[in-house]
C-alpha cells in the first residue's frame, strides 16, 4: 500500500490527509501549518463574509507556498418563517437574559455571500474549493473549471455521491457518521441526516462512483489513515484530529471537552445551527430536546442562538455551546500540527509492517 | 502487514475471520463450512434450548474436526411486568389476526436455559463460548475456565471491554455501530445502547484493554479486514456478509430484503425483541413508532412478537418481520461460503499490495 496516490498527485500534496473545513475553529496558521507539513489545510469559510475570506486567504499565502483550499456552504435557500423565530425568541430569552445579550435580527444572506466567496475564490487563485451541504449550481461549477479549480464535494450516502459525481464534482468526500460537526446531507436528510458508518460507507461509495473517495468521520491517527486507504479511499479529511492542535482557532471549552470526553459522549442534533451536527452533550440540548415546536432551519437558527454560544465559551460554560466533535475524542491531542503529521505518519509505517 | 496473529494461533484458526453467532440464523452447514474454510463458525444458541443445542453441536461435529465456537446470550433477569404484557398484547392483535395465530404466554426460562447450556458446552467440550448482552457471573467464567474453554465478550464502548477484561474474559469484541442485528449494550444501554462507528470504536478499545480485540460492523471482505486490522485488531466479526450466503439459515425474504438494500435503509430499533437491533426499515417498525407505551423488556417482547414475524417470513411479507442486517448490504453476495471466504483472502492481498 503507497500513501502517494493518484490523488495526492492531482491535489499536489505530500501525503494523502486534508484539514476538514471545519467553520469557525480554522484559523490561517492552522491551515498553512497542515500544507507545510505536507498535508492540505482548509479554510473554513462557512460562516465569513467577503472581507473575512479575503484576508484569511492572503494571510495563508503569506504562511505557505503550498496548495490549499477553502471550504464553503451551499446555500440552503430555507426561508424565515416568523412564527417559528417568535417562538424560538421566546424560549431563548432566559439565556440572553443569563449572558446579557440583546435579541439579535435574523437575516438569510447564504446565497449572495456564497457567490461572492466564488467571486473572491476566483480572483484570489485559490486551486481547491470544497463544498459542503449540496452541489452549487451547474453554472458556478462550470466558472470554477473554467479557472481550473479543483471542487471536492461531501457525501453521507452512496446517492450523495452519486450526485456530486454527476454535478462535475472532481473528489467526493465520504462523511462517515463517525465525523465531529455538521453533517453534509443534501438527499439523505430525514432523521438527522444519513447516518453510515465509516466503514461502511468508504466501500459503498467507492464500488458506486469513478472519481476519487476522501474517507472522513472517526480518523485521527496512522491507524485510521491506513485502515480508510485499505476501504479504497485515496486520502482521509481530519477534523477534530487538528481542532485540538495549537493551531486550530478552536476556544478552550471546546479544546478541553474534546480532550476530557469519551467516544460515547457525543450526539446528533440540530438544536444549535438547525442543520444536524455531532457534539459532546451537555445541558443546552438537553433542554433544546424539551422544546415543543419545530426548530427553525438553518441559517436562522444559527443566527438565533450564537451569541449565547458565544458568550458561553468566552465565560468558560461548556454547557451552553456547541462542543463538536467526533466519535473519537479519547485519541485527541494537545499537539503542533507538526507533531500530529509526524505522529500519524510514523504510525502509518509501523501499520503497514 | 500479516493475516497471522497471536489470536488466530490461540484459536487455531488458519484467518482472522470469525462468522458472528447470529441467533436464529445460522446452521451447522454454516458453522463447519466457515471453520473448514479456515475461520472461526459459531453457533447462535440464543434462542435455543438444552437439545437443540446438543444436537446443533453434534451435527457440527459430524461436520468439521476444526474448532468452532457458541454465540450465547447473557440473562438480562429481566421480570415480567403484566400490565406492559396485557397491553402489547391488545396492540398485537390485529397482527395475530392477519395470521390466524393464537395470542402466546410469555415466560422467562433465561436463567435456566443459559446455565444448561453452560452445561452442555462445557460436557461437549466445545472450544470457545461467545457472549453477547452481558459478562456471565464470575463462577461461570471460573467454571469455563477450569474446563480451558476460550472466552469471547462483545463490547460497544471501551467501558464495556474494560469490564470484559476486567471479568477475566480472552478476547473481547468491539461491536461498531454498523454492526446488525442486536446491540450488544449492556452498560452504555440508553438511547439505544452506545452507537459509535467501527472506525472510532476498535483504536480507542486497543488502546484501553490489553487482551486481543475482534472488529465487528460493516465488515464485508478484504478490505474491511485490512481496515480493520490497521486499526489494531487482531480478527474480524463478520454477520451479514455471511447471512447471505448459501449454507446460512436466513429465511428468503431475508435474503433478498439485504440483497436489494441500500446503506441507508437501516435503523437501530427495539421493537422487535425489547432490545436494540439494527434491521432493514420497515411497515412494523414505522407502526410500533406509534405505540404509546413502553415496550416490554426482552426476552418478553420478543416472545410476544415471534410468531408473527415467523409467520410473515414464511408467507414472504417483508414489512412485518425483523430484517437484521448491518450498514453495508450493497456488499452481501448470495454465494457459497467457500467463495466468500476466497474473496476475502483474495482482496485482502490486493489491498496489502
Amino acid at each position: 500500500m503507497q500513501l502517494s496516490t493518484q490523488l495526492t498527485k492531482r491535489l499536489n500534496i505530500d501525503y494523502p490527509i486534508i484539514q476538514a473545513g471545519m467553520a469557525g475553529s480554522t484559523t490561517p496558521e492552522l491551515v498553512a501549518a497542515v500544507c507545510n507539513a505536507g498535508g492540505l489545510g482548509m479554510i473554513g469559510a462557512g460562516y465569513f463574509d467577503g472581507e473575512k475570506l479575503e484576508s484569511e486567504i492572503d494571510v495563508v499565502k503569506d504562511l505557505t507556498t503550498k496548495p490549499f483550499a477553502v471550504n464553503l456552504f451551499v446555500p440552503s435557500n430555507n426561508e424565515i418563517d416568523n412564527g417559528l423565530v417568535e417562538h424560538m425568541q421566546a424560549w431563548l430569552k432566559p439565556y440572553r437574559k443569563a449572558f446579557n445579550l440583546e435579541e439579535p435580527v435574523v437575516n438569510i444572506t447564504e446565497q449572495q455571500q456564497f457567490e461572492q466567496a466564488i467571486d473572491i475564490i476566483i480572483n484570489k487563485q485559490v486551486p481547491i474549493v470544497a463544498f459542503t451541504f449540496g452541489i452549487p449550481d451547474q453554472e458556478i461549477i462550470t466558472k470554477l473549471k473554467a479557472h481550473h479549480i479543483t471542487l471536492l464535494g461531501t457525501a453521507t450516502s452512496v446517492d450523495e455521491a452519486k450526485a456530486n459525481e454527476a454535478a462535475g464534482i472532481d473528489i467526493v468526500v465520504a462523511q462517515g457518521s463517525e465525523a465531529g460537526g455538521h453533517r453534509g446531507s443534501f438527499i439523505d436528510t430525514s432523521n438527522n441526516g444519513a447516518l453510515v458508518g465509516t466503514m461502511s460507507l468508504v466501500p459503498q461509495i467507492v464500488d458506486n462512483v469513478s472519481i476519487p473517495v476522501v474517507a472522513a468521520g472517526g480518523i485521527m491517527d496512522g491507524r485510521g489513515l491506513i485502515a480508510s486507504m485499505a476501504l479504497g479511499a485515496q486520502a482521509v479529511q481530519m477534523g477534530t484530529a487538528f481542532l485540538t492542535t495549537l493551531e486550530s482557532g478552536a476556544n478552550n471549552v471546546l479544546r478541553d471537552a474534546i480532550l476530557h470526553s469519551k467516544e460515547t459522549d457525543t450526539v446528533v442534533t440540530p438544536v444549535f445551527s438547525g442543520k444536524p451536527a455531532r457534539g459532546i452533550d451537555n445541558e443546552f440540548i438537553h433542554e433544546m430536546n424539551n422544546y415543543d415546536d419545530t426548530i427553525p432551519s438553518y441559517p436562522i437558527q444559527n443566527q438565533l442562538t450564537n451569541a449565547i454560544r458565544k458568550a458561553a465559551a468566552q465565560k468558560g460554560d461548556a454547557d451552553m455551546t456547541h462542543l463538536w466533535s467526533g466519535q473519537s475524542p479519547r485519541l485527541a491531542q494537545a499537539v503542533s500540527v507538526d507533531d500530529l503529521m509526524q505522529h500519524i505518519l510514523n504510525q502509518s509505517k509501523k501499520v503497514l509492517q
